[in-house]
């Protein structure tokens, strides 16, 4: 990923790929420190576990994560709070989020061989393996939450993580695209899957960081609707980047949507009216976090990034 | 499942069946409430995880939750302890065995048609949303506890689901299973495979249990190694009724384990052998509840219901 210079406001800048990789580095030792943690766990397991978690991507989630926790702390009074929720959470979603990717890439289901650039997990481990290795990154992210996550938050983290991810989220957003392949889908059903399948994920990042800070009713608020926004922007722009990228750009098949009969954005709305679609919902996504004030710059430099990336 | 009676002690006799038969009920009320309680999810999904949730079974793992918890609740002074969280706890880890077993009969897994005299769930939903509707189930799991439990349980009950499910425990013992298919095993690694696989969420059914019950350090102690040499009787019983019953009894293919290589403890000390042994793990688990005195004698009929059972 090249360094990507985005402009915040006119008397500053912030580079976010640096940020990026901030984030990406604390995820990646919290990740390493998991073969010794689990010693009990057979090593294959692992080795199939680590494959995928450390496959690179964007790590957006994690990043939603540690910012929103930044900005909600900054909002209160005492902003000394321990940041282990923070960090448990950022674990805890990219491990759900690693688990959708694995069980998505299965024969059964999208049949990819090529996710981030590599072989896809059941390619290089097989099939049981695979839906195993899934299993158990859904079950480490709410062990981890338990464990690590001060206590008097852990109810409202799993809660909202396990939602967010279930039959009304992620999970269920993936049965509604299974089963409208080959359906003509209208604009409101296709944002009700999206808001399902990407967009209940992208906002439980932004809440379990404003969870993690303690922070009050305005501050979750403007977080949630911030994540909303954020989450069909980011859906608008996958769409596009699969009819206008390479497989070499993506490190994954492209113009796969089209081929599997599945509803996008550019079907529905062509690319120019998905292109202003997605503008629009960063607009409301940068007026959401208004309140925050220039403690919502990284937030807003963030939301620019989703809808400008090339990959 | 016929009236069976169980001998508990010279004075007493107490029908095990009739027990467990009470708590599939209230459990099945439970499980009646998602419909409407999870309403923004697919109808599809939905009706999968039915199909699942409700095809009977033993419900040997709810009954020691709540079990568990009433021996645990009545050796403390306060014995109005209230109920929320051990039902809380009964429903997820069904719901986390049933996600087991749904995964388990995969194609890419055991491949099995059969499940509980039905044919089993990718059968009649298709692999792809038989292995979403395994996923949600454990999601599920921990929305339910960190939703209905008492807030102050949830970290520690969370903490003890996803370490038994997760790689160290059930699905640890899953991939071991896998790859010890045709390779013989010394009956250490045999028990360490089944602990892992069986034992686990067994074990953690009696401790979830005694935690709800706020159960304090000899009482958790007393129900765990309950739990662990119940878990080794069952898997030694497990293994005895694929090699002595019919499909028609055990509503489920039976003399498998020998066509797929796999190791049992039959194979490895002969029926006569695995009898004595399983006598031997309940004789451990009777005394393992000692302390309870008469407050124990259904978890002792509970153990000596496991060893007994034809099916």
């Amino acid at each position: 990923m090249g360094v990507k210079k985005v402009s915040v406001s006119p008397s500053s800048e912030l580079d976010v790929s640096e940020l990026l990789r901030g984030h990406a580095e604390s995820l990646a030792e919290y990740f390493q420190s998991f073969r010794a943690r689990f010693s009990a766990a057979p090593p294959r397991l692992l080795n199939a576990i680590e494959y995928s978690l450390t496959a690179g991507g964007k790590r957006l989630r994690p990043a939603l994560v540690f910012e929103c926790w930044k900005a909600c702390r900054l909002t209160r009074s005492e902003s000394s709070a321990s940041s282990r929720s923070a960090s448990a959470s950022a674990a805890a979603i990219e491990l759900i989020h690693t688990f959708s990717l694995v069980h998505d890439d299965l024969p059964a289901m999208d049949d990819d061989d090529l996710r981030r650039g590599r072989p896809t997990n059941h390619k290089v481990f097989g099939e049981a393996m695979a839906i195993l290795a899934g299993d158990a990154m859904v079950t480490l992210a709410f062990e981890i939450i338990a464990t690590d996550a001060e206590a008097a938050s852990v109810p409202a983290l799993v809660r909202e993580l396990a939602w967010a991810s279930g039959p009304e989220g992620m999970i269920g957003g993936q049965v509604l695209d299974i089963d409208s392949e080959n359906v003509a889908l209208k604009l409101e059903q296709l944002q009700r899957l999206h808001s399902m399948k990407t967009g209940a994920l992208l906002t439980a990042a932004c809440r379990l960081g404003a969870i993690s800070a303690g922070a009050g009713d305005d501050a979750l608020a403007a977080v949630t609707a911030y994540g909303k926004h954020l989450g069909l922007a980011f859906q608008i722009v996958d769409d596009l980047l699969d009819v206008t990228s390479t497989p070499e750009q993506l490190g994954k098949a492209t113009r796969k949507d089209a081929g599997k009969g599945k509803n996008t954005y550019p079907s529905l709305l062509g690319v120019e009216g998905s292109r202003r679609d997605a503008d629009s919902q960063l607009a409301a996504a940068l007026k959401s976090v208004d309140q925050f004030g220039s403690q919502g710059d990284v937030l807003r430099a963030l939301a620019r990034f989703v809808v400008q990336r090339d990959k």
